[in-house]
């Protein structure tokens, strides 16, 4: 079964003006669907980054992947290599952390990994999750992923969300979210304000739902001495605090003393990372994403070093379609170490996807789809729409920070920033 | 695809007189065969260790295994760790190192956890390696796994590979192995005598092979200053020392200051030694050995691990028939990071085999079989007859030291001996 053909298509959809520690989400997120075709008539689908560079990284190395085996993840993750020739990519909107020349790798071959899943469980007659070993769960749970936003982009209409940008909004976001889907864990996206401020929210969120597991992300906006004084006043009411101080280093000064577990999706974002994480006690949970991690396969190496080094694992996420949430939903699902709630921002998309039938949650969590491979389905009509809103909206490269400028020509980019 | 019935069958081939550092290989050598059916008609193969405990073991969880999909390895793992109920195993001739209540679960699941590949590839009609992501080489290269011998069993006629008691009989053995199978690299079973025996018998090997990477085990017999004297002597000639000294503390003395890189099979054979192995910079390769790394999936979790910590992998072996080495083949061509040519104990074996077509080495390695599934066949009439060899030989547990004190009865198990 040879790859004969495959299709690269950039799109863009409506995204909230969500609050993080670099700016604020720009009006239109960018994604890149990728439809790998085989001689035998099956097709798979991928979705990945649509940032220009990594666009074209991924434009770079589709041409070279024709004629191989869809079988051959180790052939095409070599090819993909050749085609990049060794160059490192940058993720200039700052929210992961520094590309490695093999990290980069690992993010263009995932899209095209992930289409093979699929194309090899098309061609089966079974979903990815049995073929990652199986589903050990039927349903992948998920958690409340809430942001620190305006209640319209500058210019625009209010939005259906509404403005948080107080203790009460981020309740008021909550409810609003675990009405809707259910979700049985909540994650704040902090480093939007000063430490104090986002700690009042997170006690707020405590009170108003005591048995939801509590998460906040700064994304590295503080020292580690400003993390260890909120950890110190968080005690007890975190399940984890994500990626409080830049870099390995300061990570581990702060969990050496931190009441609770520290989590990354900032330092340890590449295997070559995890050696000094694990020598410095770095982290104690570790942020998977198979879209930066090398796909599924790799994903699964990911949770199994986490497994044997007793570091938790747990699932990042960026703006995504839902094929994106299908695959994250299969791996999460036969990935029996996934000790919490994954992230995802796909209850912010507002209407629109690529596949005919988008995900609901059921009860905070997604049943893991039963059909042959990813079990979803392009809808031509939708992708062609979102690839006309990318030709439109005039964005190639996220830049949250550039857009926050067009409202606060002061601000400035700056990590650590309390 | 449901399984529907699991037969297992200890089965006895004939082993000759191999020396090691615990005594001598009895004259039956055990393996248990598993054959896995489904409800669909198609049946895979899975080969394991053949000792009464283990066998016990495998017999245990057979039955809870029925009615599970063929493809749900998870499901799988779960129900072998719940029939064995929490039981550490033992590795009573002490060739491993000792077993931890995963390590025994994975001894476990490993058979059936192989003859699910085979189903699976069967399914698809593909060769097991193009379902571990492809193969990365057309034919895996193994060793000369050469070992000093007596000409004959207490009491029987000479065997045809003669005595290997010294130098000389060494590089006649090597000569003999390499004429017949082509290898291109040469490890020598160590630990049966003084040292300074062991490493002349190297040298004549590196004189008479000068090209041929060579590799010593002596199965932790020595102290760690035993071994850094060998080390020392060595020094430039072995691609790697492998288990010089017992447990991972000794092999960090080792390693400290040993000039080339130290291999196991001994302190690092599950996967909570990694850590502390990696925290003492124990280790510099670890031998794989997917019969007790939990099966094919593992042991690229194992792959992913090495590469990950810069460790380099290997392949290790016990005496086994063709099951075991089709798998051992498919693993390696799937997996890129494999740096060493393979261990195997396949030239001892004198004729028998349980498949239909016997491998044969082509240059020192076993071209990647194209058939579906692991690409071997059960030959019953073999089986019938290895398991009525089985029946008679008299043996159920391999006692290499009981053996050797038949003969010497005032042999000493000690580690280390030197």
């Amino acid at each position: 079964m040879r790859i004969s053909g495959i299709t690269v298509t950039p799109v863009a959809f409506p995204d909230l003006p969500l609050l993080n520690s670099v700016g604020v989400h720009e009006p239109w997120a960018l994604r890149t669907i990728v439809e790998v075709r085989t001689d035998e008539g099956i097709s798979g689908l991928g979705e990945t980054y649509g940032d220009i560079g990594h666009l074209n990284r991924v434009r770079t190395a589709a041409p070279e992947l024709i004629g191989l085996d869809a079988h051959d993840l180790n052939g095409m993750r070599a090819r993909v290599a050749r085609a990049l020739g060794g160059e490192a990519g940058s993720d200039r909107h700052g929210l992961t952390g520094r590309l490695t020349v093999e990290s980069t790798v690992d993010r263009v071959f995932s899209a095209f990994e992930v289409a093979a899943w699929d194309i090899r469980g098309k061609a089966l007659g079974r979903p990815v999750a049995d073929l990652l070993g199986g589903a050990v769960r039927d349903a992948v749970p998920y958690s409340a992923y809430l942001f620190y936003k305006w209640d319209r982009h500058p210019g625009g209409e209010p939005d259906e969300w509404g403005e948080a940008l107080d203790p009460g909004g981020v309740v008021e976001q909550a409810r609003a979210m675990i009405d809707r889907h259910g979700f049985g864990s909540i994650k704040l996206k902090g480093g939007v304000f000063p430490p104090e401020r986002e700690v009042e929210a997170v006690r707020a969120l405590r009170e108003a739902f005591p048995d939801h597991p509590l998460r906040l992300d700064p994304n590295a906006a503080w020292t580690p001495e400003t993390s260890l004084r909120v950890a110190a006043e968080l005690d007890g009411v975190l399940e984890y605090l994500e990626d409080p101080a830049p870099e390995i280093e300061g990570m581990a000064r702060v969990a050496a003393e931190a009441p609770m577990p520290l989590a990354t999706n900032m330092c340890v974002i590449a295997f070559e990372h995890i050696p000094p994480a694990v020598a410095a006690g770095a982290v104690q949970v570790i942020l998977s994403d198979h879209h930066y991690w090398g796909g599924l396969a790799r994903s699964r190496e990911l949770a199994a070093i986490c497994r044997t080094f007793g570091i938790g694992l747990s699932m990042h996420s960026n703006s995504h379609l839902g094929i994106s949430l299908a695959a994250m939903t299969h791996l999460a699902a036969a990935t029996p170490d996934l000790d919490y709630a994954c992230d995802t921002h796909y209850p912010w998309n507002r209407a629109d996807d690529v596949i005919t039938r988008p995900f609901t949650f059921v009860d905070g969590a997604i049943p893991v789809p039963d059909r042959p491979g990813l079990g979803v389905e392009l809808d031509r009509d939708a992708l062609a729409r979102l690839a006309e809103n990318y030709r439109g909206c005039g964005i190639v490269q996220r830049d949250d920070t550039g857009y926050m400028r067009t409202v606060d020509p002061t601000y400035e980019r700056k990590r650590p920033r309390w």
